[in-house]
């Protein structure tokens, strides 16, 4: 079992995706940092001994840095969950819970964190 | 292991409960919000191989969607761990996280994930 | 794998840390409610076994109750992680999300919960 820190999603060139959203950051926008995040978790999977020997990711958690009342965390944190499918098929599918908070870390748009089962 | 994603409470007429507490929704209509995430995570774990062979619910996190400031969290989510101990016994009883958040998916009340350990 | 709930402050003298960072408390005392926590799950996982059996910590979770826009959640949940180390030593390095909220119950400035594994 790996479990990987909660990620937060930085840009080709090196800033991070930061603003809530819908105000400050679209949904589509959000959606592509949480492809990011995606892409960190993948990093770190790699790092933790090789993708190629994941079995299951089996828990995503992502936090959608948002505004009161805000009810689209789903389609942000697709970008994420369609990433680890795209990468990894059906070992990537997860159980997932996708949440709203009203502040993160450095305020970045999304953070996300995963569970994996992973060969030894 | 078996990893439930985060359950949304669904009314019996289809409908969701939706609304924040305290100002929109009382913490006893939260409660029973809590109570159907809770009927919803026992039917995940009866696709999942069934109940029978649940050993132990290890974690249930639990958010509401609350006002600024709201501190019964833990009353609210009673409604899903009194349901999990009514219908599991010793094996529903498991260690929690109950919290707050500025907004959830679809304005729903309460978002409830749970981890258990299941015979295979 | 023991799974630690979600752990409050509780204050030498009874009480518990209160209030929301940065408005009603510093950032300084919020690490301090942080550490508090940490306290409170190497209690727990004291009284599930004993801290010498905990072969690691593998996942912290923490919630700062804190004001929209707030970023210094991982400072504050660092009074946590750095005492899990001082104790445990390599054994209490672990994966980590710090997130924010604008709620917790009875309106505590942190909750932290915790997985680690544990010999039997």
């Amino acid at each position: 079992m790996v479990y990987v820190a909660g990620q937060i999603p930085r840009k080709p060139d090196g800033g991070m995706y930061t603003g809530r959203v819908p105000g400050q950051v679209t949904v589509e926008q959000a959606r592509e940092a949480a492809r990011a995040c995606g892409v960190a978790i993948l990093a770190q999977l790699e790092a933790a001994g090789g993708l190629e020997k994941v079995e299951q990711i089996a828990q995503v958690i992502g936090f959608v840095n948002c505004e009161d009342g805000f009810g689209e965390q789903p389609e942000v944190i697709n970008g994420c969950s369609d990433l680890l499918v795209e990468v990894l098929g059906e070992a990537g599918r997860h159980s997932r819970a996708a949440l709203g908070t009203n502040s993160l870390p450095r305020n970045v748009t999304v953070e996300i964190a995963a569970v994996a089962v992973v060969r030894s």
